[in-house]
């Protein structure tokens, strides 16, 4: 993998009247010298997060601290995740310069009431990007995923996700610290991975996975999501506003993730490894088709 | 573990003229029924966060979504980690109700400039809470850490460390999802352990450190951090901030983590588990004591 490599995209032709992106790269990887337990300094990789400043129609909106691997869609992504645009046809243009670690991002026709919209903060709970301004809360009653007879997956397609994850080339497997997140197209045979990102914090990939499902106006009700993050209430909400039923999480979940989902009809499937998994809510949605182990095991204890 | 289980903490009084706090509980976990990949479904228990609001003298600051373990202290130690305040003293009572889901801090004399201070929003990388004031960031240059000749550890004493975490009760054990952050003080021959926290976000639990460190009077010059999470620039920053020198991950570190504590003189350990870590950063803090292991491999191998 190249220090600067893009996130893994499935070509597509942006939407007509999408906005016009820069395509900064920087390097995503640096490395330092350790001094390990057996008293020998050696030299490992880290991941280079930097700060990326967004501003909008020349205001100042926020510091996101990114590694940086797509930030122009990472920032598309954050404008629609947290509402501040109705859709990436209101953004002109996104022209990011690491030089001076600065987004700046032209609307057509500005951003209604922004200072309003950006009032209320939320302190949340996750990796990553931690602000969800409070409008964006408030306007969840307004997600309907489709219901679960379309919008389903077999035990033997989350298999496949995850066997696609384990082989994926990861910034993760060479320098650790960092979440990826991975759109999915559920297929009748299986599925298609159609996006993975990595960043520093999970809220950045699932915002990076946003802004190029918004550039190519993919939508997200036949689609699943694989996180290494947990399934926090935030998390939950970001997939909701995309409109992805299903998420996969090689993590956890709490009890706000755990209710939202609920609430909401969403699947979430957890501690999702190898072929080990936990179905947390919404198995309306899953074939399970169960593994045989256990039940071996039975006979042999029994 | 009792469900509502109070952090571990070292017995000690609050200073003359600390805040008055009162004792929220709450329950900690939840049990959730979850379907596995054989096919069954069996009880397993979540972390169970909350969000909880915090006004200041009457007027709404943020909302952070915590497990619960000890909002006083994780407010007290926001406001302190936030420089909202400039002393604990300047609190004069945090009263927390669950019922609600609010904390009410009233202080002496008001906070000035509160909105001055709270205005610039810096998206920070962390797990927890990601939002960093601006302000925060700028008064970096004011820290003094001790110097490497006083302020340092020996090998056999981080060992100690990870295993008293690795023997700890915890939320993480019966629940996972959750990051812990211990406080421990460095002494001639080894080190004890003061505090134990958990959160959903380990910036609540390295905020509700410096809450309790506040509120005891406890300087961080002798001690070491122990956290489950990832170095970031910002879990450096509020460990200069709280004035400790050593902090030991069990996580990874990030470019501008290491780049932080490289410049403020930290000592950085990563990926510390049993016997394993890597020292990052600031070498001359540490007394390596090397594991005769890979000698031992090595003769084999050769």
């Amino acid at each position: 993998m190249a220090p600067h490599a893009a996130p893994a995209a499935h070509p597509r032709s942006p939407l007509p009247g999408a906005p016009r992106l820069t395509v900064a790269q920087c390097e995503l990887l640096r490395e330092i010298q350790i001094l390990d337990e057996y008293g020998e300094r050696r030299c490992i990789h880290i991941p280079a997060e930097r700060p990326l400043t967004v501003f909008v129609d020349k205001r100042e909106l926020v510091t996101l601290m990114t590694l940086g691997q797509c930030p122009e869609l990472l920032v598309l992504g954050y404008l629609s995740n947290q509402r501040l645009i109705e859709s990436i046809r209101d953004v002109e243009s996104i022209t990011v310069d690491w030089d001076v670690g600065a987004a700046a991002v032209r609307t057509h026709h500005g951003v209604k009431d922004l200072a309003g919209k950006t009032a209320k903060r939320v302190v949340t709970t996750g990796c990553g990007q931690g602000t969800v301004f409070g409008d964006a809360m408030t306007q969840l009653h307004t997600v309907t995923l489709p219901d679960a007879a379309t919008a389903r997956i077999r035990q033997t397609t989350l298999h496949r996700m995850l066997e696609t994850m384990r082989q994926q080339e990861s910034i993760h497997r060479k320098a650790g610290s960092v979440h990826g997140c991975a759109l999915f197209e559920l297929q009748p045979q299986g599925s298609e991975m159609l996006y993975f990102v990595e960043d520093v914090g999970r809220h950045n990939a699932i915002d990076t996975i946003a802004g190029w499902m918004g550039l190519h106006g993919v939508h997200g009700a036949d689609k699943a999501f694989y996180t290494t993050g947990r399934l926090t209430s935030e998390m939950v909400m970001k997939g909701a506003q995309m409109g992805v039923p299903i998420i996969v999480s090689r993590n956890g979940v709490t009890a706000m993730g755990h209710e939202l989902a609920s609430r909401l009809g969403m699947a979430l499937f957890g501690r999702a490894a190898n072929r080990h998994f936990l179905c947390y809510t919404g198995a309306e949605r899953f074939d399970s088709e169960p593994e045989p182990q256990r039940a071996a095991v039975r006979v042999v204890a029994g």
